[in-house]
């Protein structure tokens, strides 16, 4: 997320209440996680694991639970107790969350020869390209972004909170939710069929690339990234954070693992669960998903058992 | 389903035109299918194979196609040629259906601080606690009872019907659907993602512990009993009167089998099909779900088949 | 797609812009793509692989892109440099797509004791049979036909259109939509559960057959043929042109191939995927999905790799 215009380390050290450290006086152009920062942003970590790699991020600024450590010239941090709580006092302050009364946001920005069908909900701050149609019962959160003509069929939802908890049970009775204040953005060109979900970024974009085709019932977690041209057939689901290359195909009911990278063109076969990243221009099959021309052979030599089996008893 | 008040034998013999043997002076106090009897219920039963678990159950009383059983003292049995016609006799007359055309139906009873977006359908009997934010094009079926702090996310289904038939097939043209008058229970703190289905109990309740969090496209069947602070990912599938113990997590895509139980604190990998009870505390993968550890150590032993071929063909 | 009264291929001729060969003078019934097509109806083909199949199916009208075929005896071509388009062309002409902003449209025709609950959206020619139950936020898309005593659960949309695209990358920038124009027909006794999607014919239909029983979640491609009683559990995907015929149970989260046939009775347990046509009257698992005792047995092989290992190690 941006801020609306940057905002002075100061003014950031008084909101969450933190302790600064480094370079004192400088302007933060907005907050990421950890996946998604960028140089002048601002990302927080609570665990000492992770203490490096939000240092060495791009992030210039870093709210942290500790003060010892080496930070890197140029950057600052804000030292409190509890930093997850710090992001979530940035998020409400920058959005706060208001449910609005309306069917359709009086702030939807809309093109030319686009029609929303009845029954669709519009929140806030959505912008729709031109010639796009958006069939009965779509349901677009707030901050999409949809780009011309794009086709959203029945059911699907668009925008909806990451599936993010703190699960560190210390801290409160339940998990706590990692507020989204990220968006989707639809690229020209995307097609969705019915009764998809897809999630908005928790701080940054889920972003599907132009003229991608994705079936009924898909599911895209926050903060993915589908390139151009990729298509997915039924009931796919992809975990957040992942990222299709341009051109890929997955086949009906494929589970994708979060954070990876399925390469260019990859051609992924139905019902596979792809757990690590893949190289582009190759074709993949089963659990874990691995090259379709070894997977089928590997079920041919499952199939030769009994015969191994009895060569050997009788040998 | 409890009656609004107990009933007696006579006036429940009466209604389905019944033979009584037994106790035949008793007050019932509420009919159940067999999963989730209790004492002072009412249970049907039409196939030998099942009366002696129903009459040996928590239910005290029996509607059977049968006198030729012995009665367990103090209970009592109601003889009718068809004992399905009978359970929904009694249903149709305590939980008549009505469809109702009031978009929020006003006998909501709803807390303080509670949000219903727009285009939410809130059916009969719903109750919502305090806090609560339920997102646009959410459906709320009859008899749906949600605690605190609980948010639904768009798209989402809580209390269809369960998907439970009579398929013998000489008893009418088609399957004979057996009509739902059970309840979804949402516990404080449960979160539920965009497009989720959560059947009601058939009789009984669905139950969703305090504090568990669901992602988007999980279905939960009718009588599931899920613990407090568990994790379903997306695209999970529970089958009807299976349970979940405190803790568990289900990665996405994950199947389970009806009515087993999943112990504390268990993880099942994503993909996994869980055929059959689990016990807590570990991590299970793969179809059917075994050990995390075995499962891998399968995956690498079949990738050894060539080798052991041809070792033996050299030996 | 019957067109309202057959033209003559002279009229479609010049609607196309097509030269024609063959028989010049007669009568077309309709369009149909190759799976579907029947005596007296128009076909396309734009790619030499499927010359001879489109000339020599039950369609006597074939639009194509070579003047270089042998025509069989009475049929008729018309020749164009893109048959893709030319069929896009006859689609636009016969089945405008507007979009309706009546929540109802008014040539809704429904039967006695049918229920429309609030926030049902019903598009263009649709017909309700008798005694159906639409629940709320049900969307009914354009043609869908329903017959008597069909139950519709919450969220589920009949009719979106179909995943099917020309991928030719060097026609258009993306991959350009084939325009669905067929319809769904849900024979008497249906049941669909809570957020399903069935998506229409591409041309033709796609048929669930009377007494059939759908449970939540579950994707039905287009064009696919279900027959009578079957029972589909949740989760289940089912690709374009697929039949199933009756009696067929498939249990939860079973994903099936596209253009294939599952025999009467058939049986496929959970979280199979039939990847090919199963015979009839048997029961299948696995993946890809196979007679369930031999894959049963084979599962017992694999957990007894090891037990070979060591067996040959001592040899």
């Amino acid at each position: 997320m941006q801020f609306p215009s940057p905002v002075s380390t100061k003014w950031i050290a008084n909101l969450i209440q933190a302790k600064i450290a480094g370079n004192e006086d400088a302007m933060i152009k907005g907050i990421n996680e950890i996946h998604k920062v960028e140089a002048g942003d601002l990302v927080f970590v609570d665990h000492p694991k992770y203490y490096d790699t939000c240092l060495n991020s791009a992030a210039d600024f870093i709210i942290i639970n500790t003060l010892e450590v080496i930070i890197p010239t140029g950057k600052t941090i804000f030292f409190v107790e509890d930093p997850f709580e710090a992001y979530l006092t940035i998020v409400k302050y920058f959005k706060p969350f208001s449910a609005t009364q309306q069917p359709i946001n009086d702030t939807l920005i809309i093109g030319e020869n686009s029609i929303l069908m009845p029954k669709v909900f519009v929140g806030k701050n959505v912008v729709i390209g031109k010639n796009c149609l958006i069939y009965p019962n779509v349901t677009l959160l707030d901050s999409t972004i949809i780009g011309d003509n794009v086709i959203i069929q029945s059911g699907s939802v668009i925008g909806g909170d990451a599936f993010y908890y703190n699960t560190k049970k210390n801290r409160s009775q339940w998990y706590k939710k990692m507020l989204s204040c990220g968006s989707v953005v639809l690229e020209d060109g995307v097609e969705i069929g019915a009764g998809c979900t897809i999630d908005k970024g928790v701080t940054a974009e889920t972003r599907i690339g132009a003229g991608t085709k994705i079936d009924n019932m898909v599911h895209i977690g926050h903060d993915v990234t589908i390139g151009k041209n990729c298509l997915l057939a039924a009931q796919v689901g992809i975990a957040g954070g992942t990222v299709l290359e341009d051109g890929v195909t997955l086949w009906g009911q494929v589970g994708v693992n979060k954070t990876i990278t399925i390469g260019e063109n990859a051609v992924v076969m139905g019902q596979s669960g792809v757990t690590h990243s893949l190289e582009g221009g190759k074709t993949y099959l089963g659990f874990p998903a691995e090259l379709a021309g070894e997977k089928r052979r590997e079920l041919i030599w499952i199939k030769r058992i009994p015969e191994l089996w009895k060569k050997m008893m009788e040998s």
